[in-house]
């Protein structure tokens, strides 16, 4: 009896977190959380398109030009920098949503995703001040190596 | 014979000027202006984002939430702050790209189209600290009409 008792106890306990959860979820709409999936793809876009500027430059596909590498350095860490409450909201992961590729632990390890957008952070501020093409070049792998690292950890598989 | 070398001499220079024009636009190749235009419209789209999120506050459709308030007008400063070197390429103007409805007065003048940018962040500030829907609801204007001072000077019709 004292198991059974316990076992009633567990479930009661799954059934008011499973709850809050649905709760949580339902003071935002499904609306709303499409458009949050929208805007991170939105800001992804941007933190794309800047990497891909720099990337061009560090292999002599673009001029150098220290005026564009320092306002491209400056908007990645905008980027990075990014507060997280309005984008990353949750509910919103791959399953959820569609086109969601955000994985259940950006809300079960917050700590370690906002260590990631540091990462993007630090790696876009080191292409300040880069002097040439080589600097830039120089600078890329840390770059490309914060996005592979929030990825793997962070974003599910293609849809 | 004067006027007519004066003719001459303005032709000249005309000629020049269109010269320039044409080297400046060809140091970006017409992807790198269609991008430009792509990661403008996600800039937009962020900026969308965070405003219906406080018009929605504003109007009672959304609960508020003092943290979602400063968050997004922390977003909506950082996005009206961005470097416009990298996304406000010349020759990517209406007409010129597909999609854009940038207009040419964004390019000559620069100065106008700053202060625009000004007035947005401005307005985005002033939600920082909001105790209530009311305090959103009352920065809303600014806001909106933020939006609209631009538009109206710098963007042109529906394509």
């Amino acid at each position: 009896m004292r198991l059974f008792t316990n076992k009633a106890f567990t479930l009661s306990l799954v059934g008011l977190a499973a709850t809050a959860t649905v709760a949580m979820a339902a003071s935002h709409s499904q609306k709303g959380l499409e458009d949050a999936v929208k805007a991170r793809h939105a800001q992804m876009q941007m933190v794309g398109y800047h990497t891909g500027m720099l990337g061009a430059i560090a292999k002599g596909e673009a001029e150098f030009d220290a005026q564009i590498v320092s306002a491209a350095a400056a908007n990645l860490a905008a980027l990075a920098t990014m507060e997280r409450a309005t984008l990353w909201i949750e509910g919103s992961e791959q399953g959820a949503v569609e086109g969601s590729r955000a994985k259940a632990e950006i809300w079960s390890d917050p700590d370690g995703f906002a260590a990631k957008f540091g990462d993007l952070e630090k790696a876009a501020l080191a292409f300040e001040g880069a002097a040439d093409a080589a600097a830039v070049g120089a600078a890329m792998g840390a770059l490309g190596g914060s996005c592979k690292g929030c990825h793997e950890t962070y974003r599910g598989p293609k849809n």
